[in-house]
């Protein structure tokens, strides 16, 4: 019986591989470097030549794998099966890596955003389990989410639902990295928090760095550890992308009324109490009451493995 | 066989109900005033009196009668089938309308957001045709929306899915008739155009009053009729809801990615052309490219009738 799958999570700088089974047991797992550019030849056989080693390692039959699930960032098209464009993976562009694989290791292969792959890893393996209806969100220098209505995942007509960081929340407000004013993503998320600081610092001729001994450049990690130490610009960072972050949370649970969001990323790690209380806070004041009463706001539970176990659940759900 | 359903609008000033075929073909429809408060048992005794009214014009067999839908507003527990509490129907609130309206006439009974039939009624009979994924919107007094994925109905886990009209698009904006600050609603509906325009004519001690001969009040229509006559302050007010209603789908594409979007409701009907043009224009500014390239933004077929036949549709759809 078939009962292994093996995921790949593709991302700007590296390239997270496991294989394991539909009740998340993990038999083997490792990571490459992801090379871009004149060097994605060179990455595609790596990856090739680890996957082949994965089995190896594992010690089964590749009989037993049922096929090849991979996340990668951007409107990905599973019908195509290309990488569809991002300014992370240059050289990657229009790469047909379906066809690649599949002829590569006789397996079949399905790509999805890799947002997406993760609301499916939640929903098999984590914090969606036994939940028909509900959102995932990562934050953390970007922010992204995948939506999984009646258990299956939901991609849209055009593979892009969930473009969650890219919802306007304030008209004609914060440049965005995606050239639109205003974005969810120019406000809550980790390169957000970064910004804020940076930008205070430079018109207030303030500076956080005394919070930071040993360190010679910051993002949000790093105003995390400040306002853990009790920094109050680092705090009033995360507080302004917590409240911002909830009118986010606030609009989708308006519009989608699910039953669970779920919150994963990096900026959750850093200063995890000070953005969460002021993110439910503000997901309350800007919710529909019945919405809001009906929903529960979770962590995620796969973390650092939410990637790649999430495109192996592209293998086992929505077949 | 069984061929025909009843479908039943309750407004806040009137029910129209409808006897038709799952082909839209109409036998006989008609409207009756809405009685709240103290008379609402009366007001029911009338809409079941009424019922057998239709049938008997009609001139066919209950027995062919497959049942009624009904769509009232609110967030509507099919399941429990009760009314649910709305300002705008004073008396109705918990009123076990299925079971009552079952009793009565003998046939089943389907109850629903009116929103939610709207999207429906389309689905069935209208903009909706053929396609998956699709939002209604209803901009008029309010701004409300139903949402069909996979060509069904989707409600949401606490039955308040398509709350579209109390999406915040301002932080800390105008106060909305809801309580909360900056919702859509507060931006865009026709209630958003009036208040706009009085506000204006206090501000800067100006009228619109000129362009509206016989007129003694004034609300989104008066408005529509001063812009079409040229009144730049009520083009102003127009194109402003436009701006904001345009964020408002915007948001929606960027989340649910639908291949269509089905706009209805009087505002189109007031100041159309320069409402539309705002909003397709501001949409485009918001929305992500790919969202918007793989969706058609197109009017309401059912019109008038979106609301009686969207409640028929209830019976036919979803089963």
């Amino acid at each position: 019986m078939k009962k292994y799958a093996i995921g790949i999570d593709i991302g700007g700088t590296k390239i997270s591989m496991v294989l394991g089974t539909s009740w998340e047991e993990i038999l083997t797992c490792l990571e490459i470097p992801t090379q871009t550019g004149a060097n994605t030849k060179s990455c595609i056989k790596e990856l090739v030549s680890n996957l082949c080693g994965l089995v190896q390692t594992a010690g089964i039959s590749k009989k037993k794998i049922l096929g090849i699930g991979v996340g990668i960032p951007g409107a990905v098209n599973a019908q195509k099966g290309l990488v569809p464009r991002s300014p992370n993976l240059p050289g990657w562009n229009n790469l047909p890596l379906v066809k690649v694989l599949s002829k590569a290791t006789g397996l079949p292969v399905r790509l999805a955003n890799d947002a997406n792959a993760a609301a499916l890893g939640e929903s098999l393996f984590g914090a969606g389990k036994n939940s028909r209806n509900f959102i995932y969100i990562t934050v953390s220098t970007g922010i992204g989410g995948g939506i999984i209505i009646d258990g299956k995942l939901y991609e849209g007509s055009g593979f892009v639902a969930g473009e969650i960081g890219h919802m306007s929340i304030v008209p004609e407000g914060r440049r965005c990295n995606c050239g639109q004013k205003g974005c969810l993503e120019a406000y809550a998320s980790g390169t957000a928090i970064g910004n804020f600081v940076r930008e205070r610092m430079t018109r207030n001729n303030t500076t956080i760095w005394k919070f930071l001994p040993g360190n010679k450049r910051f993002n949000a990690r790093q105003v995390g550890m400040a306002a853990r130490e009790g920094d109050k610009l680092s705090i009033e960072a995360y507080r302004q992308a917590g409240y911002y972050f909830g009118i986010g949370i606030a609009n989708l649970l308006n519009i989608i009324n699910p039953e669970k969001v779920v919150i994963g990323g990096g900026v959750l790690k850093s200063a995890h109490k000070i953005f969460w209380e002021t993110m439910i806070k503000s997901t309350k004041q800007h919710a529909w009451p019945e919405a809001f009463r009906t929903v529960r706001i979770v962590r995620s539970q796969l973390k650092g493995h939410v990637g790649d176990l999430g495109a192996l659940a592209l293998v086992f759900k929505n077949q």
